[in-house]
């Protein structure tokens, strides 16, 4: 028997994405010559399992382990997650493997967790959810809770999630401001925002920074002290892109400031260190890097990646490819 | 010296109200024949001081004690906070004494509130706040997230917050249904939301119910046990309105179920006692009663009791007047 497609993703990752109203574990079970993997369980092996096995079509998520540079026949990776540059060298891309990922399919959950978190940090939230559990106290006056309404935001970075976002800031009457290195003027236009000329003024000017640029070697770091000390007192800035994006060592002298309010969901080094300087700071919102596909979501993703496995198997083209313009600019 | 407006406020309250980007302090000491009370240094003689010092108009806050049911020649109350239920005696106001209130300022930040609050609990924020200060933990798959998006959201009132509080719904495409007793049809429509046809139908059909009904005798203890077991499992209610509408005890025992999620920053009795069994469950998302106005925009309930004092001084109209009507709706 010859094995078509080779689905590597933990029992976890199955039910995340598959175990949804439309029945798509019952479609897998259903895919020919397909047999399932735990990745965990082959993890010293992985290349060895992965030339034995030889798969025309590998469905991946965020437990399986990488690619190696040489995949033999393999035409095609279904990644059920989102960015594929930990898994897929940019060579095999290079070569012809076709790839593709969740899309647009989450972008609007990461939107609504950036829009959580940016209220949540403005209105203290973990703060108040320990006086409230922690302290087992009460206040009957706010003491230094902002509000969203009318607010100047600066988004940095400009791909799906933020173009989902701005609606959701509508209802708010934020002025919005938006910088992304390479991104057309009229796109900024297009959905009513404004360019911001620099980096700097974004900061400079935002009364709230909503960080979601993708990790290149271009904007490794590029978060700097300089850019934080710049915003103004009370300013809040919210992470849900990558942590590296951002000098991590700086944020946390900035953190234990307060002169700026902030929520992280990533982190330059996942998982976050049990003794990480964020864990003691009851202001900062923490929040896991798991902003994005919601349990009662995912199987978006699923159905997204059971189609395009069907696509493949017809030789139809697939839906949410992973070009290499797309793996560049991805988070 | 004859003392035209008393401003029975703690300096707290002042600061709250009218140290904002308008010079409400300075507008509060330029009043003519005014002077400033901390209601708390004469608690015990609170009426005495009323009747001695006679003035034609009263400036008050949350910390202001209850007017008695003869306040002499007092024409306005020009309250800075919403409800004066607990404040002023119906009779006063049957009586021809005229009272404002914040009116409509702060029903768009109560409304930000309930959409933070909400959203909190369908992600079990306080869950993973717990899990990142306190356990120092950390988690890779999202273990019983949810999203607004799309969910059949129902809301109990139909007050100026459920007003605000609908355009910020909209871009989550949840189909809204509201029930509030003796709100004319045409009113829903107006706003495009449906109305249920009872109470037990709102909780029976909707995955999220938002609780903003008003405190009457009516209403008290209206939201019972049997309607939160009639929610779909994994639904979650939030009540930002008036503890005392729901079974509190019902609630508790509902809470340590984990059946439903809950987000509460209203309780039957507050401040909430240390020892409250809510304390102690994580998943609960708990809020100190200050959804309303925010530190940043509390200045606007200055400004319109500001403006209120001057009308009143001329003899002219007031907003946002505390009628009968008003009065009896009110949380």
């Amino acid at each position: 028997m010859s094995i078509r497609t080779l689905i590597a993703m933990t029992r976890r990752e199955l039910d995340l994405f598959f175990d949804g109203p439309t029945g798509g574990l019952e479609a897998l079970r259903r895919l020919p010559d397909a047999i399932c993997l735990d990745p965990l369980s082959v993890k010293d092996r992985w290349e060895d399992c992965l030339a034995e096995i030889g798969p025309a079509a590998l469905v991946t998520a965020w437990k399986t382990p990488p690619l190696p540079e040489r995949v033999g026949k393999l035409e095609y990776v279904c990644h059920v997650g989102g960015s594929v540059r930990q898994l897929i060298p940019r060579g095999l891309i290079e070569r012809g493997l076709l790839v593709s990922n969740w899309g647009d399919t989450i972008s609007e959950t990461v939107a609504e967790a950036a829009l959580m978190l940016t209220l949540s940090a403005m209105r203290r939230s973990h703060y108040y959810a320990d006086l409230m559990h922690g302290q087992r106290g009460w206040t009957e006056l706010p003491a230094g809770t902002q509000s969203l309404l009318g607010r100047r935001v600066g988004i940095h970075g400009f791909g799906n999630v933020v173009r989902r976002l701005i609606p959701m800031l509508r209802p708010f009457r934020t002025p919005i401001t938006v910088y992304s290195a390479g991104v057309p003027e009229q796109d900024y236009a297009e959905h009513g925002v404004a360019a911001s000329p620099s980096l700097e003024a974004l900061f400079a000017q935002s009364e709230v920074v909503i960080e979601l640029e993708a990790l290149t070697p271009s904007t490794r770091g590029i978060v700097t002290e300089s850019l934080f000390r710049s915003m103004p007192a009370g300013a809040t800035f919210v992470n849900l892109g990558r942590g590296a994006v951002v000098d991590e060592d700086a944020l946390v002298r900035i953190a234990a400031e307060g002169r700026i309010r902030l929520a992280l969901e990533v982190f330059a080094r996942e998982p976050l260190a049990a003794d990480s300087p964020f864990r003691d700071l009851p202001e900062v919102v923490l929040f896991p890097h798991i902003g994005g596909p919601t349990d009662d979501r995912a199987y978006l993703c699923g159905d997204l990646a059971l189609a395009n496995l069907g696509r493949h198997a017809r030789g139809e083209t697939l839906q949410s490819l992973v070009t290499l313009d797309v793996y560049d600019r991805s988070t």
